[in-house]
């Protein structure tokens, strides 16, 4: 990522106190606005009104929430529970909030004293986010690897889905990440960028990023995806992931299953990209993914209401239909693997997708996952 | 059409002079506002800000359009000639405009009389609307005939596209004109309505048409069909066309082409209604037909600006991606006939979709539009 961008998140220890520091993304790509939070409460806020979204990026705000309050002298315990339910079913939060959470515990009881706990948490809170950027550097890596195999002669026109970069991540992202290394080698020719309704966080956020990178990009409503695959404009098609089964079904944004259809009609690569931690082997295939109905109103109203102040999505848009009617809006769809050409994590590159290449993937993360508790413990 | 449904054009001859009625589609579905136009430049304008829209109609707003001049004094001529141009690619626009000017010419020379050729000049006009209102009727009884073959057993679940009812029509309209037949005969369990992006003529207009006609429906992202159709519930897709080529190939809105791809990867029927008039054989295939690009700011910004007058896709909304994003921004896209089960007409069936079964549909029309000619000279 350039220099100069609006970092997502940080963690500053300024005069007054420490805070934590977001790009507000619900004012995106009207405005680059910064909320301040010096406390959870005002954090959990801002998670809860989406100002920041997107799983890794929840996983290091709950981190830096902790080290906040512990900071701070707020009740440690408190807000570890506080931010671990400020959305119910974001998994990362509660990881990264307990983590650090179990940092200042063990600290404080090998009497390192508040301030030294307070110390130990931040820098785990530091190193959840560094991890994180890592993560993001890998999945760049192998996944431009692989494209450029996959789309030899350079000049790639990549289509995208929904926003899977730095606005997510503590680092360059997932699919997003990729695309970006390919713009970096020069071999990024155009990125189509899915408005990804009903939210458009293409729109609103891919595009923001697009540009932010200075790649050549054009935003596309999902329905036009269709004519780009018949006028053979699509080299590839680079998309993140919600959920991956052990059967390698990927359950993502709703829309990605229509591109994988056209991309497996077209004979055009289909690669997601997602860290490994999105494997769930509990989940045996596709079919065992639970799909969330969301409200009516993200496809029924405008997203914005129409005083100037409003926040993006939060009902009170000017109706897009009749008053009353009833929407099909499910958060997501799933993929199955044979639809999928690779997936790629920051454990390696799964292609052909099976059972067996994911469940390697997840192998080796465990060993690497071992590897890294037993130097945490020598060290 | 239910009796207490507000007409979408009338021609009234009020005790103050007589005027065109339209049904202000940019107001839908929010209220039913009518549009009086008491002269053709009320009326032109109308036309230019899509207050009226959808071919068929068009046409008769052009033949009403030129009986109003005729009926109030004013330059038939000049009527027609601003009528005809009121939007460029309207073909239906001028044809309606220039079949009754046409008549009111033949009658001012045979000796009516300016108050005899006006009364003509209606006569025409209300015939146009009768004979658009008549192949509706035509059109949804033979596709859901078809329908009742494609999908035994009754309670049917049928995605749809884009906006073909009554408001594009004089009568029921095309695909939506047989869903309404199949829902009229107690056989259509759910109509799923894709929204329609940019402009939403899905959620606006098919959804205010479905809720008018008491149908069990749902409003859905474009991007949402494919898990309606992994979750098999679709159980056929019916849509209208903007211009089918000589070899069946159709072009219609955008997002068609990836509801036939999803039809087709998952068994589903997929049918295409149209008047014949809608047959282009001078486009030899779908690669012959041009596709119009538009305005980057139906995708950019929001529908509608934020005071609370402005009109629908006028631009001025709210930023929905980046300023300066660029859009690609395609009217339509092209299906080609391999994916296309089959074309309904008001002229009969073409299934499988061949060039031959195509020419076939033409020739008939021909054969009925001589027969008819001969009529009129007759009486």
């Amino acid at each position: 990522m350039a220099e100069e961008c609006v970092p997502v998140i940080r963690y500053e220890e300024l005069p007054e106190g420490p805070v934590v520091v977001l790009l507000d993304q619900t004012r995106l790509p009207v405005e680059e606005a910064e909320l301040v939070c010096t406390d959870v409460p005002a954090l959990v806020e801002a998670i809860c009104s989406l100002a920041v979204r997107g799983a890794p990026v929840l996983g290091i705000a709950g981190g830096y929430g902790v080290a906040l309050a512990a900071a701070r002298g707020f009740d440690v315990a408190d807000a570890a529970e506080q931010l671990a339910h400020a959305r119910p079913t974001a998994v990362n939060l509660a990881y990264g909030a307990r983590r650090v959470e179990a940092v200042y515990r063990e600290a404080l009881r090998a009497g390192a004293g508040e301030a030294g706990a307070a110390a130990q948490a931040l820098a785990e809170a530091r190193a959840l986010h560094r991890e994180d950027a890592e993560a993001s550097e890998r999945m760049a890596e192998y996944g431009s690897a692989l494209l450029a195999d996959l789309v030899p002669g350079g000049g790639m026109r990549v289509l995208t889905h929904c926003n899977t970069g730095r606005l997510v991540s503590g680092g360059g992202g997932t699919a997003l990440a990729v695309v970006k290394a390919v713009h970096r080698a020069g071999e990024l020719r155009r990125l189509w960028v899915g408005e990804t309704r009903p939210l458009l966080q293409g729109a609103r956020l891919t595009a923001y990023e697009a540009a932010e990178a200075g790649m050549a990009y054009s935003v596309l409503t999902d329905g036009a995806a269709g004519s780009l695959f018949a006028a053979g404009e699509v080299d590839a098609v680079v998309v993140g992931a919600d959920r991956i089964a052990a059967d390698g079904s990927v359950a993502n944004k709703v829309g990605t299953y229509s591109l994988a259809v056209l991309a497996g009609h077209h004979g055009v690569p289909f690669v997601v990209v997602a860290p490994v931690t999105t494997v769930d082997l509990a989940t045996e295939s596709g079919g065992d993914i639970e799909v969330e109905q969301r409200a009516a109103h993200e496809v029924t109203e405008g997203l914005w209401g129409r005083s100037p102040g409003s926040r993006m999505g939060s009902g009170g848009g000017p109706a897009l239909a009749p008053v009353g009617a009833h929407a099909y809006n499910p958060a997501f769809d799933v993929t199955p693997s044979a639809l999928v050409t690779a997936v790629v994590t920051d454990e390696g590159v799964a292609s052909p997708v099976t059972a067996a290449g994911i469940a390697e993937l997840c192998s080796t993360s465990r060993k690497r996952v071992s590897r890294s508790a037993n130097g945490m413990m020598k060290s």
